[in-house]
């Protein structure tokens, strides 16, 4: 005998999870709450809710089918917003151009995504003009247009957003989909390589929300709820803005988009809009923080999830300091994106803030509905000990099934029926991951592996190093050696034997493996960096493995 | 072109939606967390994570496998819980048996269910030995004792639970299912007729925990947040005891399972174990207030859904005039249960207890991923006006898609895609439903609905009036009117004239409708009610249409 699957009486409707739904929930929970965009836009979400309709109903009168695929352009604004929930709602694909791509990875991703449908802020027509002879299928093109970019180009646009909907019907029959219907699309790159389309489907997006809604409500610190407002300060085009403004809109929060990034205006609409809840990637973080601006205003009432890459404890605690309740999330854009954030538990909440961003900096614990593992390379798991590092592999209801039209790659990134993340972590005894290292990057030597990244912290306390980035390189007795490259800061002095030891002390004291004692050790010039500024290993790798 | 269905490389895993995902999250979140049952016995969520996985070894010994059917006899306590979680994930189905029901009822139900193992409280085995004989299916009979009940049985039990448990392997490799398997089963009685059998699958109850973690968690009244402590005082045969438990358990909040329901142990444990959310029906939480003990207690913390029939409002005043945060929720055993919660808006908090009471005695909003109509007989959506009444259908990922192996009256459930509650009720302006009569209660005449509770209601006024019900009678030209049936009060006098004069004055000041003018009114010595007390109107339809 096996396990029985229900069975259903013909007339019976199982609801599918639409993303319909969550709007549906935040325009009945709060109508009269305000979305603003920028200084430029304020509307309830009842409002909203009929704008969604209109544009609908614009869409399809500019020929938007099921199964069409439809491309943003634009900043953070509430027409993405817009967007987020029409597009999918309609049965079509929503493709979040990342504009910060080069116009010939813009391009690839349009031919690639084989969009039909460009909405684009004008401020963005030379990147179209410089392409556009080279577009493949797009046939309609639609102008976000908010008094700024060029006058003319040669771009010819089916007309623009608010005069659109403004003569739209305002009603609009959205069908009722198949749940694994295709709602999102966009592109992730590597350092090297064609961008690769990820997607996600409705299912997949409700799913996300609804867990992260119960990760991220209740009473404890960090905490989303009804009463918070919400801007995010991570692009809409980057993973959905984390899923947050699906969050926000089932919550029926106040939602404020800034628009560019500019942080004069970041900080400004945080005062005056009385934000309390965002995320940011460090750098952007960083940069608020290091503001003069910063000096005058009031953040203590601001909560942040940091991701992208991870929170430095001495940021932790500089942000902790002024007041900001700031935490780590982490994901990637495989995994729609989020899967773990580091809350504090509530028995941490009493210490102090150097502790605190001890855990804070944490990469976090898992939310509901995600398995993660730390594994070896036969997939076994590894001890939760906060030493034993493995890759870290993961399942949820919400991670991209494969890579768009990329066979080869998708079965890479789901081996063995498990998403590899590509990190390398440890797991703590309360369950907190710490990510240690990406897997390209850790050294495995003598049956361990040694995180590269902890390797150059140590080599970096060297008061006379500049720049360090260890790579592995083939050895026949130990599998892979660390190799560490060296920049030393001007007219400083450092030798080979004085790093080594550096390092073997902190070896002694169990700080790391003694497998992770270099020696291998080159002084360069200067380390390659990629066009983002992140250390670029394959160049490194290429340079110095014979 | 259709929507696309999002393509899967061939080792992508999509997560199903397993009630095992409930337990994890739970226990990931809060191990050291306390679930308590009465005054027996206290484990952590780390010690329940273990024991379900022992039981489900004792169970796998005793022959259980994935199709099978559990059945459960027992108050409110830890096993339970641990059932509630064990059994589904195994593959097999949890059958909550209702130990109110009649003896006859009782193995009706096991037959029906076709259960494979019961789980048994020694308190019910006299119940069992009375019915034994003609138990079909049943092989395995495992005593859950708590040290009350008879001595000797004709059951021979396989083994007592904790024994079991004890001796049984901590580890177990719970399968991967499908999500659409079928996880629970439970009987719904109505005044007459067989029990129906109700079914949940994984996913069901996953989305409903889900949702209902969206719609109670937060900084609003009434909400369900990490830091409260639970109690349940609906029983958990009886839907799940309202899915709570399973969200009590995904929080990873403390939970205290109350044995039997005496309602000096109620209140002991509310004060000791200092409870501050709960769920009950109106009568128990009447029995609450109107108890001596509860004026030595304060219940200023405390948290209650009231539903199973509408709270009435000077019922919820005297709660709310007692510190007691008490508003509705409305669900039905085919619904799993909860559609919606009386949660007052932001700005109604401010509001005095008297009108605070109107909107938490109200039925409530929907909660998330529910749509909820009010219809005419066509289907038709009728306006949310306050005024205009129509039957209740709705549609939600968690409804039962029919009764067990009763196609007919499945179809007849599902009538026309959507959920028929059989309740008739309207929504106001601002979204808020109130149930106002069960549809084969009201009366419809001249092309309108009225409501005989209304009428009931109304009639009930008079001073000499004791009792009252109202039903409909066929007539030629109106369809149906409303035929009073009234119990004077001992030595009272009222006239048929009198009490139509009253209702007319209502009428004229569009309370009720003209149409619910009763021109006939019988005087009757008294009604007949159901076992549990309630207007019998089957029996009153049979006694006075011709």
């Amino acid at each position: 005998m096996t396990a029985h699957v229900i069975e259903r009486t013909p007339s019976a409707v199982d609801q599918p999870l639409l993303i319909g739904t969550i709007l549906e929930a935040g325009v009945r929970s709060a109508p009269e709450q305000e979305i603003v965009y920028a200084d430029k836009m304020r509307m309830t979400y009842r409002q909203m809710g009929e704008r969604v309709r209109r544009l609908a109903s614009a869409l399809a009168s500019a020929g938007v089918k099921p199964g069409d695929t439809v491309a943003v352009m634009d900043w953070d604004s509430h027409r993405y917003l817009e967007c987020f929930f029409t597009v999918p709602m309609m049965g079509a694909v929503l493709h979040t151009i990342n504009i910060r791509l080069s116009p010939e990875q813009v391009l690839y991703t349009i031919n690639h995504a084989q969009d039909d449908v460009i909405l684009v802020n004008r401020e963005f027509l030379p990147l179209l003009d410089a392409i556009k002879d080279r577009i493949e299928t797009v046939k309609t093109f639609i102008l976000l247009d908010d008094g700024e970019g060029p006058e003319s180009s040669s771009i010819q646009a089916h007309g623009e957003y608010e005069q659109l909907l403004a003569a739209a019907n305002a009603e609009f029959e959205f069908p009722l989909l198949d749940e694994n219907t295709r709602a999102t699309t966009f592109y992730t790159t590597g350092t090297t390589g064609l961008p690769k389309g990820v997607y996600f489907s409705h299912r997949q997006l409700v799913l996300h929300t609804f867990a992260l809604r119960a990760a991220t409500s209740g009473d404890g610190h960090g905490r989303f709820n009804q009463s918070d407002i919400y801007m995010p300060i991570t692009p809409m085009f980057h993973v959905h803005a984390w899923g947050v403004p699906f969050l926000a809109t089932l919550l029926g929060v106040k939602q404020v988009y800034p628009g560019r990034y500019v942080p004069e205006v970041l900080l400004k609409l945080l005062v005056t809009e009385r934000v309390t809840f965002s995320h940011c990637v460090p750098t952007i973080l960083q940069m608020l923080l290091a503001s003069d601006a910063v000096k005058q205003v009031d953040l203590s009432n601001w909560k942040v999830i940091i991701g992208g890459s991870a929170l430095p404890k001495p940021m932790a605690k500089a942000a902790l300091d002024m007041g900001i309740d700031v935490f780590t999330g982490y994901g990637m854009s495989e995994t729609g994106p989020v899967l773990t954030l580091s809350h504090l538990q509530p028995h941490m909440e009493a210490w102090d803030n150097e502790r605190q961003a001890e855990v804070r900096s944490l990469t976090g614990r898992p939310v509901p509905m995600v398995t993660l593992r730390i594994v070896d390379e036969d997939l076994n798991d590894l001890p939760h000990d906060g030493k034993s590092q493995g890759e870290v592999v993961v399942r949820a209801p919400w991670l991209t099934q494969g890579y768009l039209n990329d066979p080869e790659q998708s079965e890479d990134l789901w081996r063995g029926g498990w998403l590899h993340t590509g990190d390398i972590g440890v797991i703590t005894e309360d369950g907190y991951l710490k990510i240690t290292d990406r897997i390209k990057d850790v050294i495995k030597t003598g049956g361990e592996w040694v995180s590269s990244l902890d390797l150059e912290g140590l080599v970096l306390q060297h008061s006379s190093v500049a720049e360090c980035a260890v790579i592995g390189v083939p050895d026949a007795k130990w599998g892979e050696r660390p190799l560490a490259l060296v920049v030393k800061k001007p007219g400083a002095e450092v030798t080979a034997e004085e790093i080594r030891e550096l390092v073997a002390g902190y070896a002694e004291k169990g700080v790391i493996s003694r497998y992770g004692i270099p020696e291998n050790i080159t002084f360069v010039d200067s380390l390659p960096r990629t066009s983002v500024g992140k250390l670029d290993k394959k160049v490194m790798r290429a340079e110095h493995i014979g």
